[in-house]
């Protein structure tokens, strides 16, 4: 099967014309399953609710999720992205699945960064995988990379290929990245953004170098950091299933939950 | 504080031999805290049990054990090294912790690499932290790298130093240890051996590469592949006190707990 990531430069507030450029960069793909940054079409540095306010969509009835949905058909594609979410006079940091068939399913955030806590409220649904066109699909954004509890729960639920739409700051995020494909001997994909985003006093600037990395670690093609980009290589999700890191060991086998016990407890620190 | 790892060449079988070379190349250390490779004293390649049977040894009354709390004793050093243990008619890949003080604890290894599950039992016991000096430590061996719980459970339990004795042979070994210190902000501290053994039709080549990293990911000392070494480094241990990664995050207050719950459930596959 054909995986691969959009590395885009979104312009912060301009949700059409980031719709349109991520669009026209996916024009003559069809067939593969495409992972793109988190917060594609907004931005990223909100500085105030009330932008957020302005910018968010529900997933259901809104303009990204609507064009989505349009490429993923017409092309025969499966696109993940991420979007500002409004719901229930809430807002959550949401990536979207939308699958070449119609289907459409969501991951809020749960792990917010820094001063998305002012502005989104943390998802608080289960980490979940969808099973598109025979293959396990997990969600999870950003900052989750931090928590190995995400990507191990996921690939504990089946997750076969993990699609991690991005804005990541910090160096050493794709380094963690291939230690979570190794540890789980799953797939993932991270598409990152680039760019520098000044608004008021602040100023952010994104790290590209986008990848799809195999469930041995290795980095099967990647971007840089000062283009937008597209890539897609071929994959055989058999490897994915496969958890034996050495004949004697089962990467999940091997596990000994009853020793695991604190990783459930309430923190009181 | 001075924290730092012996990387060793153990020759198989030459326990007393091993111990001497340590000892040795420690000679002029004092007033540190010093991590040695895994089965430092007898290599790594047993064939049968009755090796093990031979080369093993109870951690009370056994030579290794001994020699090094005299060295830990006459040089106020804490030292941490990996030795085949022999208890109640079982053998244990062991990690030793004797203090300057002469306290001596143990972590039986958890998680047995290939081949050892032919000769060696499984550790049951909790992963547990031991304060030394006011500083807190917690022991991991080898191939428990590859389950981010080891390392997580240890951290939330309030291990501000991971020592780490290892016989590694998998190049990205080492970059996993650098995200394990991001994810739970500690230090740690890989002790890995080098040189090429072979025995009847088995040869196995390990990579050295120790090193020493801070809660931030830096590298702060490491050693090549191809020699013995010694290195030691000054650390401020408050750096592991401080999990904010932002001002607005806590490595462990910003954990979803009840989210993670498949995460001690039984392996069903």
């Amino acid at each position: 099967m054909k995986v691969g990531f959009l590395q885009l430069r979104p312009k912060f507030g301009s949700v059409r014309e980031n719709v349109r450029a991520a669009k026209s960069l996916l024009k003559d793909v069809s067939e593969a399953t495409i992972v793109l940054p988190e917060l594609f079409n907004t931005g990223y540095l909100f500085r105030a609710q009330d932008e957020l306010m302005e910018l968010s969509e529900p997933v259901t009835s809104g303009y990204t999720v609507g064009e989505m949905k349009k490429i993923a058909k017409r092309q025969t594609l499966n696109l993940i992205f991420g979007i500002a979410e409004k719901k229930s006079r809430k807002f959550y940091n949401t990536a979207v699945l939308v699958t070449s068939k119609g289907k459409l399913y969501t991951y809020q955030k749960t792990h917010l960064f820094d001063r998305e806590k002012l502005f989104f409220s943390p998802g608080e649904k289960s980490y979940a995988v969808h099973e598109v066109d025979g293959v396990k699909i997990g969600m999870m954004v950003c900052f989750d990379w931090c928590f190995p509890e995400v990507t191990r729960v996921l690939a504990l639920k089946g997750a076969e290929i993990i699609c991690h739409p991005a804005n990541l700051i910090m160096p050493y995020c794709l380094d963690a990245m291939r230690t979570r494909s190794i540890e789980n001997r799953v797939f993932s994909i991270t598409a990152n953004r680039i760019g520098t985003e000044k608004r008021a006093n602040m100023s952010l600037t994104f790290t590209g170098n986008s990848q799809v990395v195999d469930p041995s670690g290795n980095v099967l093609t990647s971007a840089g950091e000062r283009s937008e980009s597209l890539k897609i290589v071929e994959i055989d999700i058999e490897e994915a299933k496969n958890k034996a890191i050495t004949t004697n060991n089962h990467l999940f086998k091997d596990r000994k939950v009853s020793l695991y016990k604190p990783l459930v407890r309430k923190y009181v620190g």
